[in-house]
């Protein structure tokens, strides 16, 4: 018989999780992997403790995938689930292979925990493209064992994993660029949507799209807030330092907007028109999605073809690239605006979350919330 | 009152024309600018004579867009129309400014005949994306006047937008590389199509298709042809060279070949879903789209975002791009499989163009055809 949750492995940890699809979550015992005094035998290939890194966690930020997976919205939630995957916090053990980190360091855990090491991808430093790719939570270890996150009070995570969490960077307005962050960087660089001067559009003004205002300007672009929302001008431009503000619903003034973009970033989940923003693009203008609408999208390709546009996508980033988002972080000052929260208002975060009400990103004050 | 098409200006040409959506082509006068003789400020800009070079057709491919057009199937064809822009002929005028060409030159003209020259798109040899990129047919020249295409004795055309003709390239042979051959070379160009070893998958063997199976070869790349018809893969391997055939309504193959391609050409017009070709994508994979589907088609998002995959169109090239594109041909020995007819075949020629019953492309024999 599969043991509990809480006698797989020799590491207690108390972290909070939903059980099924209300999506609601709980005070939840489980267990991880124990650092160092195990053999190595108990544990496939190289994850066997010497290379594992233990984090008592601090922050973590509430990402959107939080909610869709606690909700089940993409169908393959495994319950009981314990989400988070912008975890910041302190070493408090290392392996005995592990050299990067020593006791006491302040660091980094973000969409992924384990990869192959050994495909193409891994090798080209983009373990978030590897087909074994192991995400921090609702995934399972090679062994078979399942990943929980970072809405708990400890992590286990080996080296390769875990970033060094720069010392400029606030650990809680810090927490989510290991998601959210990442998620906007490594397009920009990979499209080429880094040129200064060049126009910046950011479709959506959420989690997501309040970063990429802010890399956008970082880069040096000018940066154009398209939004459904009227009421979020004033934050865009007086708040985020967005340059404008499109409202999307005002025909008159996308049709003004035409053909003025370079680039765009389409932070919208929800199922929409592809067209209007293919429309403001120029000539060899890129689109990107990194909303994941449940449905395919209309995609009219006349604009792709007469205005040799583009439309791509990106999931994350690997380790290195990561590394090298969070040191820009910190030497350009990016953060994200958030909310701090305590583990025990989680619930009503949530359903925040999923009326967009929240300004930008939830994290949750690990430590001064979790007790068993 | 407006002058009828064979008044209109002072050099009288023969053509054939289509009259009405029913698409069939009929014998039609007309006429064009002349050439040196004008005083310029008949003319619009440098649209004088001047700078015009005037050339006697010899051949004539026959493209697909002249279907579409001849049909009104995009909406926008004016009649009486004369299609034709994969054209091929002799020099046997020269306006005064001209010194790119001389008379008994062999020369191409391709799909516009102008633009503005000034913005910029024409100042990076990017005039097919002009905004005010004229077309070789169904279309007016910045004084108003009607552009009638190659199925016809004579052009004259602007020095800017003729193109010299190598010597290694057969006349017949070579004139659809002026739209087919620009069409497939411009953006494995631009995309990055172009690197030797990557695998490159031709979606759909027509016109377009089988002209990008041999700009494959010649780039040194693995070529798939993709097709709903098992019979063409005989020829698609023994004839054009390809490396491999994909029946893509074999879903057991299709699932086979999964994540197995770098780059995919779709020259496929009629409405199709992505879902599949994009699966047939390696990570970065990229989808090019050339055909130009009347209807949006679905695009799935998450292999987007999950395999960094992009889906980008394209429209021919400039002329700088066109010109280095006939080069490379000449030099790997690149022209279309084509079945020669005579001016007086089209009307059958284009009722077996709408069944793509054509092993690849019809060529009209104008010089053989054509008179009065």
């Amino acid at each position: 018989m599969a043991k509990s949750p809480e006698e797989e492995h020799p590491q207690k940890v108390f972290g909070w999780a939903a059980r099924d699809s209300s999506g609601v979550l709980s005070p939840f015992h489980f267990s991880r992997r124990q650092v160092l005094f195990l053999p190595s035998e108990l544990y496939h290939d190289r994850e066997n403790g010497d290379d594992d890194v233990t984090v008592k966690v601090q922050y973590c930020g509430v990402c959107h995938s939080d909610l869709h997976t606690v909700k089940n919205d993409w169908g393959f939630t495994r319950y009981p689930v314990v989400p988070g995957h912008e975890i910041v916090g302190v070493v408090t053990k290392t392996g005995k292979n592990v050299n990067k980190f020593k006791v006491g360091d302040r660091v980094g855990i973000g969409v992924l925990v384990g990869s192959c090491k050994t495909c193409e991808s891994c090798q080209q430093d983009l373990e978030n493209y590897c087909p074994r790719m192991i995400f921090t939570y609702n995934a399972r270890y090679h062994d078979g064992t399942r990943t929980y996150g970072g809405y708990s009070d400890m992590m286990i995570v080996e080296e390769r994993y875990v970033l060094r969490f720069p010392d400029k960077l606030p650990s809680d307005a810090g927490a989510p660029l290991l998601c959210a962050g990442i998620t906007i960087y490594s397009p920009m660089k990979y499209y080429g949507m880094t040129e200064p001067g060049k126009h910046l559009g950011v479709s959506g003004l959420g989690g997501l799209g309040h970063v990429a205002v802010k890399f956008g300007k970082a880069f040096g672009l000018k940066v154009t807030v398209i939004s459904t929302s009227p009421r979020k001008e004033e934050e865009a431009i007086d708040k985020l330092g967005a340059d404008s503000f499109l409202v999307s619903s005002d025909p008159a003034k996308m049709k003004a907007a035409m053909g003025t973009m370079d680039y765009i970033i389409d932070t919208v989940s929800a199922v929409h028109p592809l067209a209007p923003l293919l429309g403001l693009l120029k000539l060899n203008g890129k689109l990107i999605m990194l909303g994941l609408p449940e449905k395919p999208l209309e995609l009219p390709i006349f604009p792709l073809v007469f205005g040799r546009k583009l439309v791509g996508g990106s999931d994350v980033g690997g380790m290195k690239e990561t590394q090298e988002m969070l040191d820009f972080c910190a030497e350009h000052g990016i953060t994200a605006d958030i909310e701090l929260i305590r583990m025990e208002e989680i619930n009503t975060a949530m359903e925040r979350l999923a009326k967009s009400d929240v300004r930008y990103r939830f994290v949750i004050d690990m430590a001064n919330s979790v007790s068993q």
